[in-house]
């Protein structure tokens, strides 16, 4: 079904069908205290927390008005042997696989089935759910626990559009989002839904990928708010 | 021979041997008046223009370290062939392919064989030139006319660490950085010799490319100046 | 008492009986749904309700610790005399002293003696309370209904260095700091205790106050945390 | 006579004769090397530059258009006694009064009568011409060397509204904006003849003086350009 969202710097036109919300790595390393962001990189997930009820409210509305979703959650195998290997001569104390020094519940950084990787929302058995040992969800995305071709397998499911929320908007988000525009998707950008520990780098990322006030959106991505999609969802077609 | 240059939020230690200075599409197209930035975008090109000397003199100085130099230029087929088939639907006079409304040269926007995409900087046979029909380099990338796998190509010529300048810092740049880190390189961004049209965007993305202020870079790439770099080039080792 | 906290570009080394610990604008107006930011301007309040727990926790911290409290709140008067004349013709539905639309609670917007310009924190006596009808505090401040020059009067009360919390970032906030600087005094700031509804003025405005990444902070204020402070004001000297 | 500004959040309306182009510290030390900015504090002057010849042009223009220029510069005396106290405890090598260590003319920073606080810009007899001891300039400013109360002065020559223009968006400029609105002046800010070193700061120095995307300019300044003057002034009203 055709739907006008309201959006900068022009209206974005989905057809449901063809549409999927798309939910970065809404996962306790990122969001919680005790995990990879506020132990090991010392950054302050207050910040984050505030995205969490319009993305639960938005993912419900999403399967009831028959959008797809996507969730994908950055993981790497308990060998670490996915990891790149500058990675892992980080600091310890920061390092992908080390172990939180908090209490409210132990985990290692970023493994796949640790805590820190789990989704923070329920998931549904109709949802994509990949894990990503990756920031760009099309470098190294695992479907099921086999290496996908994002691109090839998001075409075959119909898809060619997406709305984005989660985080982190400067990382995982803004590199997702240029790299679906440089594979032809369109993408909206649910400005409202995403966020970032540095406020800096998350207005820069969505006015960056939203269009940088231009005529057009330079990279195939308009920004849009929870309101304006839930007001064209809503609206009869 | 091993370098050590100084950097954020670490010395960058790299070998000649395995590096190289990457000059992302210092191209007409992006830094002069007629061209699709300026005609195109209506963006203000004043503020790429300061970083061209000092890239200038980076390009000489790592050719006599015996650091190879690769250059990015964007530009697409003539018949618009390899255009992701979205960004064909722009208003028109800010599409590829359209023609510049300007006195000073009018060339099509974005297109190979065109004014706007040539090289503005001399290079040598031994450079590395690739023509991308993307904004990652990763993407669509194009040496000597045939399509490539660029991660392979440059870990074949046993290239393992790049230091980048050129522009624009938030769209072919920052894609590109974050790229060369889930791919496994490791980076240094040399600040001063990077831009882009908003003042925003270019600091942000900075920031966020090269570490964020945290102890380690998150994706693996340092914050450096051309100054630091001339030093380390300069000093024995 | 001497005390030192850990801040940028350098410690800050204050003396508790010299020191006021300064909460700007924590009013209704500015930090709740139904006022004027929500209502009338249509700004996210979201972002600026987590800083509320660290500053009252900070209050009671300074109080105890022999640190005044200097408390400002913008407050027009009812009849609105002492609104600068430009402000006055904002679109009605923005402008100081229209109503809120909304359900829970409605006042004029930033007139004193209605819900939208009381403290949220609960003030004591010993507290300094300023109204003001300005953003910069020191250029229409009263206090007791008193119109008051506020260099004089902090130097009076022996005041000479500031600790700022509270909001926005970039508004009240950033005119007060810099200005307490053009003025003699010093000053720290416990930048997650501040907030801006836009993300990226907030990171500037820290950056901007803080130093700038520089040697010695340019306009007089150092950056630090509420961890710092809390630290500094723990420890024996 | 009254001329029509396009501007955002909406046109500024001025009257030629009750307004002024405002040209902030247009002088050595912020703008050339070897000054306070370049040498002192290590800040990068090729950001500033590039709004040089389209200042020069505009002051032309408003002489021959009867708009009055305001030339403000930071100056204080040789003796320093109007350099607030804590200022004068910054590292040697930065502070005010210290002694440039380059070749290209020595001079001490921002010390009147020395080459450093020179307006780059020729004056006319019948601009304004402020010195002043502080950044925001209605704080500390003198009119041939006799101190003065701005605000008043500016009324009694009959001004009403400013067009804002120079150096630094984040520090004399944003205090100086914001310091205008608070007194009751209108004003607009030609954002593309504004610049700061630091990138960051000056876009969200625009966007915060400029209204913020609001409906209405918080802080009573529009965002324009220097193009979008010229074409008002051009026009027969």
């Amino acid at each position: 079904m055709k739907k006008i969202i309201n959006a900068t710097p022009q209206a974005f036109e989905i057809d449901t069908d063809h549409t999927a919300l798309w939910v970065i790595d809404v996962q306790p390393d990122f969001f919680e205290r005790g995990g990879f962001a506020d132990v090991g990189q010392g950054l302050d997930v207050r910040w984050l927390q505030p995205i969490l009820p319009g993305i639960r409210e938005l993912v419900e509305l999403a399967r009831s008005s028959g959008i797809r979703v996507i969730f994908t959650r950055e993981a790497y195998r308990p060998d670490l042997r996915d990891v790149p290997e500058p990675w892992l001569r980080a600091p310890e104390h920061s390092r992908i696989g080390s172990q939180g020094r908090d209490n409210n519940g132990k985990w290692r950084f970023l493994i796949d089935g640790e805590r820190g990787t789990e989704l923070i929302i329920q998931t549904k058995p109709e949802d994509i759910i990949i894990r990503k040992a990756s920031k760009d969800a099309f470098v190294r995305p695992f479907i099921e626990n086999r290496r996908t071709d994002l691109r090839k397998k998001l075409s075959q499911l119909g898809l060619r559009q997406f709305l984005f929320t989660g985080a982190t908007s400067g990382v995982c988000g803004s590199s997702t989002i240029s790299r679906s525009s440089d594979e032809g998707f369109e993408s909206g950008i649910i400005k409202d839904l995403m966020a970032d520990y540095d406020h800096g780098i998350h207005a820069a990322a969505m006015k960056n990928a939203g269009g940088r006030d231009q005529k057009w959106p330079w990279i195939s991505a308009c920004l849009t708010t929870a309101d304006a999609v839930k007001r064209a969802l809503a609206a009869r077609s």
